[in-house]
């Protein structure tokens, strides 16, 4: 089985777009392995890290990547299913940037009020869990391990790694997990997938800005569907149906999402349009992925129980 | 035990306010009746009504209430649990109302584009649940009902019931359920309780603006927390503790459900404050209420199981 | 000519709504004066105050109303003329409020940095303008005085005078000054017409949440329309007409006076819609008239020189 | 004097980015032409167009550049007077783009509503003005043109000539025009200028999406501040300096705009940060440039007159 490292440091990936040259290549259907460096290059090892000195922009969030889809063609969806995430390192690194995250002033909501305090944590990973804080009495919190950072290239954009949009990036959707396909736009030839942000597990949109960050290694299955053309991404696991929608503010996200769920409901499902956006305001289920990166994003999901039977 | 039936028509609560006289009074501690009108006044009995002769702004989503809560005091919390919720009718209603609704041109988000069509489905109820359309072969729905609207009266303001905020009000919130316990700011003497807007069920978000509308019959049972100052409605269950943020746009009804969830945290469970955001972080979860009423209403919940063990 | 006074402070409104008694009465076409308090009731005369003494919630920017307007029904619109807008102290009072301003935490937008100190600046007045401070050598800012709210009853709610909205309120708009005719709603019978808040001058978007904040005693003229609805405020002066949108977030705002703006040019100058749409976009005018209230307000202005000659 | 032609269309810039290979080479403090097609790259010369032709994402909005300054180093500043803007065509387009605009639903508002019809304008340009519509009865509207985009490239990131930003990029603010000094971040070396989308004039917030677009020829002189660090653009008249900011909701486009102008007045004319805020919050004048674009932009203008005496 292939694996695909990161690049060395100075080729990492800080950008999803067509300019860089692919890191590797695959073929629709196969199956390969993937490293990835945690969200900050696995530059944190200690608590008391400078980290102005880590978190430099735009090096931040680095993904392994681009890898070159043989066959892909603009206007193709690329279908990658998660066989396996392990995580490569026994902690993980979360941590207060002090001026980013959902609770704080931040480069967009500009504010005059001192910035808060940077803080580092650094979570030891068992069998049994991760271990927030060992100085706290708290159960273990299960590893339910997910790329943050996933997506394809734009057709002439080269767009931040640190950003969510219409082609997937940093979501940081936890329904990016091990045996959930996740279905992402192809608008340039090789549709150029690039993945990172492991997370050992998230809380619901991600408050602080950071999830435990750790590296790791995947095993993924790409396939193609030619002639499918995708306006945002999507994902499906056994129970649902799931579009994602990324936009300030936060209802932008939400009615992407929504718009992009109904119309696949009327589109592979055999709904009526407005029948189904009736029927998801009984039975639709919302995740608020993050409230922290440069856009919001939204997972909109339906429950493959409620669809039409044949 | 008490059973408090809503007014005749021309007295029922279309804002949540001092200035209405109560229309019953309760003892803390003690467990009452109250029934509640549907969303539409319980008007909608056919799927050919002119929608427009049933919804006069202001005059939607009528509660029950005030309902005066003895030594109520403002600066105290009011504890509402909810023991149960009957439904009173067979069938519940739901429908698109062309200016309304998270998928189109609203009063708020103004467009010019030609408005949607209305639509009105009646969903019938049987033991077995809510069948969508019988026309439709998908599943009966389960029936988990909840009240839309439950809130308190604000100091000065009379404040609209289609409308959620700091008082609580309409946050079609899921988690107002049974066997949950709901806390509720008392500004003003008496508290004046005020609920409706019986939901069969709902989907997250709400997102065409309205759930299967049904009447209710509940029981629930007040209690006082003397000299505890809420500043947004708090939930309760076994599994979380939840705060409820209402605002627009949908990130800062976020915000204030986090800094209250947070800020409980830090109050009641001996957090550091800083330390339980991050926390939040990785094990919260986010409910998206409604991206569709006069605000937008969000719901963070702290899994207890990570509470601090003593 | 009748001088309306603000009422003694037990009853001075701190809502706009139809539940307090009418302090005055006038007639279409009646000329009258009316004296307003300043935004903190005339409490701040020292710049070593304790604003959280002063700044009580709800109890902060009182109004003189309701006044009651002879002949004015649910349906009608209240033109009110500004005549003249008189100061009635030698200084303004400006101030920093922990909380609340556009470039800081507040209780809408949550933030766990800490809030600002308080400020407060008295600024002395003079014939020849305002001294925004005399330690600081810059030129004396000329009066061009407004009232910052200005607004009529709801049907049934009681809005905080803190809020702008469909109804008027706390706008913070200068053009809500000399010479101008303000267009309100009457959603009730009598009008209710409740104004305060008089402004020496304002920066566009009142960003620090604090006009020059000064008592003053205006001389209006009001008039009906009758049978002519509104759906939000309307302004107009010799260059232009207006319409105030007040929204969250603040393209919402924008999009309320644009569309109203719109539909005024259809319905009453002759424009087909889409047409005027597109003029707008051509030579509109836009003021960002609060950034810092419940809701934001934004001013869509048409230049009169380009109304279709008859 | 150098000329700067637009690129063969193959070569156009569709992105602002450090990717492309430069068109042309200035030097610091040279003065020199450049000439731009219009945002529809001259496409539409009728109003009977199917716009779906010619709007082909992400191909809309061609930029002339990279234009390479010499010298330009990342942490410097790049000053662009704009010493002429001549008009090369008789006439400008405007139209309706049924997904595009301020009071429409988009990409990122998503609605279920049918999209507005296409609607092209053309509009004749003579000496004494612009005609909006032929069949209209309304006074010709003065020639005053301006840049929509201009900007310089971003570290890393392509971003589309449609986006605003940090950058500068398609700000649509009207005072990017002659006279005045538009002050751009340089990020990599060459500082990488790219402007175009020459309108005839705009009304403030462009609210139909489109300004009365047309091909130009300009007159710029160049020149860099070294080592001074831009978080946003700025611009300078007579009258006032300015600072531009752009993001999504419109009130964080304010926020950043008002922050960077009260960082302006600290560093560079002796203010104190709050007193600067407050003295904003009473002569600031504020344009909303575009509620259109990806991002919003809002320009915050402080009036030289009150700037700090020496």
């Amino acid at each position: 089985m292939q694996h695909i490292m990161p690049p060395p440091t100075k080729d990492l990936a800080w950008v999803m777009g067509p300019y860089q040259a692919p890191i590797a290549r695959v073929e629709p259907g196969e199956t390969f392995q993937v490293s990835t460096l945690d969200a900050f290059a696995n530059r944190i090892d200690a608590t008391d890290i400078d980290l102005s000195t880590v978190i430099q922009l735009p090096y931040v969030n680095p993904c392994t990547g681009p890898i070159y889809v043989e066959g892909a063609e603009p206007g193709d969806t690329l279908a990658v299913r998660i066989d396996d995430i392990k995580l490569t390192r026994d902690y993980a690194v979360s941590c207060i940037i002090p001026e980013f995250g959902g609770l704080c002033g931040t480069v967009y909501t500009r504010i005059l009020n001192e910035p808060l305090d940077q803080r580092i944590l650094l979570h030891p990973i068992t069998d049994e869990g991760m271990i927030h804080d060992p100085n706290l009495n708290i159960p273990k919190i299960p590893i339910e391990p997910f790329y943050g950072t996933i997506g394809t290239s734009p057709t002439t954009e080269a767009i931040s790694t640190l950003s969510p949009g219409f082609h997937g990036g940093n979501m940081d959707a936890a329904d990016v997990c091990v045996g959930n396909t996740i279905y992402l736009p192809v608008a340039v030839e090789g549709a150029r997938l690039f993945l990172g942000d492991g997370h050992v597990t998230q809380g619901d949109a991600e408050v602080c800005g950071v999830a435990p960050e750790v590296p790791t290694t995947g095993t993924l299955t790409v396939d193609l569907i030619k002639g499918r053309r995708l306006e945002t991404p999507r994902i499906e696991d056994d129970e649902y149906i799931m579009s994602v929608g990324s936009a300030r503010p936060m209802e932008d996200a939400a009615r992407i999402a929504f718009y992009d769920l109904i119309g696949w409901l009327e589109a592979d499902y055999g709904f009526e349009r407005i029948a189904a956006y009736q029927l998801c305001s009984q039975v639709a289920r919302v995740r608020v992925a993050n409230m922290v990166d440069v856009l919001y994003s939204i997972v909109a999901k339906f429950p493959k129980r409620y669809l039409l039977e044949a």
